[in-house]
Formats: C-alpha cells, structure tokens, sequence
C-alpha cells in the first residue's frame, strides 16, 4: 500500500483545487493507493462534496503556515499545522509520502525537525525538471541552501542522479556543474572546489554548464547552489507568460496577426505544456528520510494530479533506499574529508 | 572630439564585421567622431575594401587574443593584441572610449592593468541592458566578478544608478537586490549583507528582487554577483532562440500551422527585436577609469553599430566624472567601514 499525506492547506488556490487533483491522481492508481488529506477538516468536506471517496481519509489540522511566515518559527509555533501533521504522518509511518504546495522554507524545516535527514546526508536539496531540447533535466539545488558548500554540491549530484534515474530513465546521468565559462578553472570559489570534488566522484561528470547550456540538453543532472538554481528556476518560469505577453499584445495590434494567432493556437499551446512546471510533476527535497515533494504554490488541478503521481512513483521506485546507496557508493572518504576541508575553507 | 578604438579582431564574425558595424555608427554621428579600428593592418584595409574613410584610422596591432585564452595571463604575454593595443590608447588620452566584442576576461584584465579603476571603486563591474515588460532595466554585475562582496554590490548598485540615469533616462532609479525573496532577511550571506547596506546608501533601494520580478520591471537597476548575473544573463539569451526552435519545429508539422507562422510573422520580428541583445548597445566596464564597452563575442554589424553608439554617448555624457560624483554622494564612510567589516566576515 502507499500512503500519500498531501497538505491541502498550502496551496494559493485553495483546499478545493489540492482535493481535486489528488482524486484525479488518485483515480489513476492501483486500489492500494490511499490519499490523507490534511488540513481543516470542514472545508475539506466541503471540498469532498460531503461525500466519502474510496482510498481518502481527511486527517484535521487546525492551523495554516502562510506563504510569508518564517519557516522554522512557524514549523515550531503551530503544531496542528497542516505541514507539521502531514511531516507527523510521515514520520510515524502512516505516510509513505509527503506533497504540499505550501510554505517551501516550512516543508524544509518541518522535514528537517520530523524525519530529519537519510544517513550521510548534509542538505537536503529541491530538485526540479527543467525542460531541454532533448528531453528534461534534473536542476538541483533550487531553494533549500543559500549559501552551499563544495561537498554540499557533490552530494547534490548523488542525490540528483538518484531522481534522474528513476524520474528520466537515464542508466548513467550525465552530471554537469552549473558555471560560467566552460574550462575548470572558472567560476566562484564554490564552483571551482566543486568542480574538482565531481571530478573525483566517480559520477559521470561532463564538467562545467553555462547559462546557455542548461536548454540544450547537455545534462542530465545540473548542479547549482539553491540561490542560483532559484533564480534561474524563477526566472524560466516567468519567462513563458513575459513572450506570452509581448505576443498577444501585438497579435492585438492588426487583423492579420489576429488571424495567424487563432492558427498559431496549437502550437502555442504546445509550446506552454512543454515549458510549464505544472507538468513536471512536483519538486522533491532530496536527502530527507522519507519521500517529500513540493508543488507550487500556485498549482492547478492538473499540477496537483501530476505531482501525487510524482510522489507515487518515488515511493513505488524507493527513492529513500537508493539515495543511501549512491552515497556510499561515492564513499565515505571523499565526503568526510572534503567535509573538513570545506568546514574550514568556505565557513 | 569623440574618439572611439574598437578593437576589430575580438569578434566572432570577424573584423569585417566589426568595422562595417563601426561605419555604420559613424555615418549616423557628427564630423568631430573618430573611431580607430584596432588590429591587423590587412585584414582591416582589405575590410574597408581598399579605400580610406573619413573618421576611420587604422591602428595595427599584430597579435590577436582568443576566446579561451586565460585573461590576466594572455594580457601579459600578448602587448601587441588588439585588446592590450585598443587599451593603451584608451590609456594614452588617444582614444575616449574603447570596444572590444572580443574575451570579457582579457578586457577587463586589461582595462586594470591599464586605465585602471576610478578612485574609491573596488570592483569594476559590467552592466547590460535587460528587457523588462515596462522599459528596459540595467543589471550588474553580468560577469567580471565571481565572487563578491556586500560592499562590492553598494557599489555596483551606484554604478549601476549612474549608467540608468543616463541611459534609461530616470532621474532617480529604482535600485533592487536579485534575491530569492521577498523579505528583507531572505537569501544567503552575501544578499543579507548587501540588503542591509543598500537600505542605508540613500540609494532609491526598492529592496528584493526575484527570479520572476526580473521581467516584470520592478526595478530599474538589478544588482547581483557576477555569478549569478552571467548565468541569469547567458540563460536569458537561450531562451528565446529556444522557444523559437520549438515553435518553428511546430510549425512544419502542418498547413495550418505554418500559414499561421507566416502571418504571425511580423510579431516574431518585434518579439526578437526586443528580446534581442544585438540592440543593447554593449555592456559598458562599469568603473574603469575610461568608457570600456563589451559587445557579445558573436555581434553583428547591427550590434556593433549600436555598441559603437552607446559608447559615443557617454563619453558625451561624461560616465566617468559621474560615477566618480555618485561614490563620493554615498559617502566613504559607508564604503570604507564595511569594507573593514567584509573582509574579515566574508574573506
């Protein structure tokens, strides 16, 4: 059986939409699928039409954590959260996953504070599909760690090639560092210790990514620290409705742009389904001990669905086992030194 | 007198390129500009097919430095490339302003080496234009510093108001920190850092600016590390020729679609125009002692016209002497007592 806990609270657009898309994830899986829906239990009846629905169980949570409150104080000032219930369920093994399009800084905490951390692991990190002309990229970290070290990073391309493996099906990820120039030698300080850590790793490491690089596919999995990897991310998704925009604007101008816009619909349309992170499925936090991802705050019934069948697939797939493996696998030594190293380095 | 030294075998495309570009420009400014093409003698008369132009001299420089040669180094070694030569002249008083779409790195190394950098500034930084849905906004640093620190970025901020005071044409720019949220305490150590010292220059400091915000024009000069802007920057610059490949890949795929295409056809054209770099007019070396523009290594003769352009307007509008005001407006206490505090909390 898998148990997905989803917090129905987080979402900018209501418990409504969070109910709607787990029933039509869940209307796709296996009859020992079971969604808990967490979060106050009156609207979520509501939500639920005030019938039952078959595999869904509502689980109360009084409190909300809002998309402005400090993570870590909020985490441990309100309990009844619907994030601290949701990472309770996981913790106590009544969950086997965790999806919330909340407070993403409040996940992270309360995943930290709950299940904590798979053995070896230093940061979690956010990893997400970025689209590419070939097929989609694993991007991480986009959010967890601001400021990031060099093993920080290397255990990120672990944990990165784990998810492309088991999410894009590639037997052998190729791992690239995001930078900005392509020989070894360029980049930050942070860059270049990493550069050197994925060059000994024994990961299949293709060097170094530049901004330019990251649409046409050069890797699979592209490693950034969670302030760069936010921008860019943030940056990309904003990109589509600002061309967007820019278009229809002058399609407007003239009948004839009017006309070949109407035709143009399909593959604009095309177009956003392959750029819009709605598809994607879900961001997980890597390297927590249990399977949390994170959908946008602004997801849409088809977000939603997209990211409990993410979640659904990371537990069927035993995401948390592999992640150890790998690690071991790059070895202890390489981690344990580096971690001194950097400790004293880059403090 | 407005003399302008270009260095012509930087680009990609070639010096006929550059030198056509540098016509261009010239026959659209007055009779007291003169621009001093900087490379090989032959190449460059056979360039100008032969003949000798109005405004144009030539001026020889025999070496040429490549775009993967390591700057500080090939700077060193190579006294007569078209950089190092371009440069010295700046150096000289022979030449006002200097262009160069050649290596970013060996510009910059050489405009330390040579003119060096305006009192009181720590750290050059090159500032790019950036499209945003109001008007277009100023963002630096885009690459001549990886790493950096919280007074660095004052000073960027300072650099970066003068050059949209005069370029943009806004009285009192609107300055903003590119940071992972929207509250003051958000990011890592170094926004922290930077946020703080912003909010206390008598800057118009708007405070954080996301990923998503870029576009959205809520500031009129973004400031980041010159990691981060290098990635953002390069990344921007795929993304339009990224979605072009999709939607042109759509389009064959059927009648329809490709009438659609072709009506649509004039707003592609706009949407390019505005997105597309070539029309920037150059990134200027923010902080040299000399206007020190970059042009994209693969500029054409559009883009060099337009750098060749930018560059004659300020020296006419007397860049260096204004970013000299506006340091010492923010004061030298400001700068100097967090310069103390930097180095020691960030070295």
């Amino acid at each position: 059986m898998v148990r997905i806990a989803v917090d129905a609270m987080g979402g900018d657009l209501g418990p409504g939409v969070v109910a709607h898309g787990s029933l039509r994830a869940l209307s796709q899986l296996d009859d020992e699928t079971r969604i808990l829906l967490v979060g106050n239990e009156t609207h979520l009846r509501a939500a639920l039409g005030g019938r039952s629905v078959a595999g869904v169980e509502i689980v109360h949570a009084p409190e909300v954590i809002g998309m402005h409150e400090a993570p870590a104080t909020a985490v441990r000032r309100k309990p009844g959260s619907s994030i601290a219930v949701a990472m309770q369920l996981l913790e106590d093994g009544r969950a086997d996953a965790l999806l919330s399009p909340g407070n993403t800084g409040a996940v992270v905490a309360a995943a930290l504070f709950g299940p904590g951390r798979i053995h070896g692991v230093h940061r979690p990190a956010i990893a997400t599909l970025f689209p590419t002309e070939e097929r989609d990229c694993v991007m991480l970290d986009v959010g967890a760690n601001a400021d990031c070290k060099p093993v920080h990073m290397l255990q990120f391309a672990a944990m990165g090639a784990v998810f492309a493996r088991l999410r894009l099906g590639c037997e052998r990820p190729r791992v690239g560092l995001l930078n900005i120039g392509e020989e070894d030698s360029k980049g930050n300080e942070l860059a270049v210790a990493a550069h050197a850590l994925l060059r000994q790793s024994g990961l299949h490491f293709v060097g170094n990514v530049e901004g330019r690089d990251l649409l046409a596919g050069r890797a699979d999995v592209v490693v950034c620290d969670g302030f760069v990897g936010n921008v860019v991310l943030k940056f990309a998704e904003s990109m589509l409705g600002f061309t967007g925009g820019l278009l229809k604007s002058q399609i407007h101008s003239s009948p004839r742009l009017m006309l070949g816009g109407l035709l143009m619909r399909p593959a604009f349309a095309h177009l956003k389904k392959r750029l819009d992170y709605q598809e994607f499925g879900g961001a997980p936090l890597l390297g927590v001990n249990g399977v949390v991802c994170i959908a946008h705050g602004r997801s849409s019934v088809r977000a939603i669905e997209s990211a409990v069948l993410g979640c659904h697939a990371l537990v069927r797939d035993q995401l948390i086992v592999r992640i150890g493996d790998e690690l071991r696998e790059i070895g202890g030594d390489l981690l344990e030194n580096n971690e001194q190293r950097t400790d004293h380095g880059n403090g």
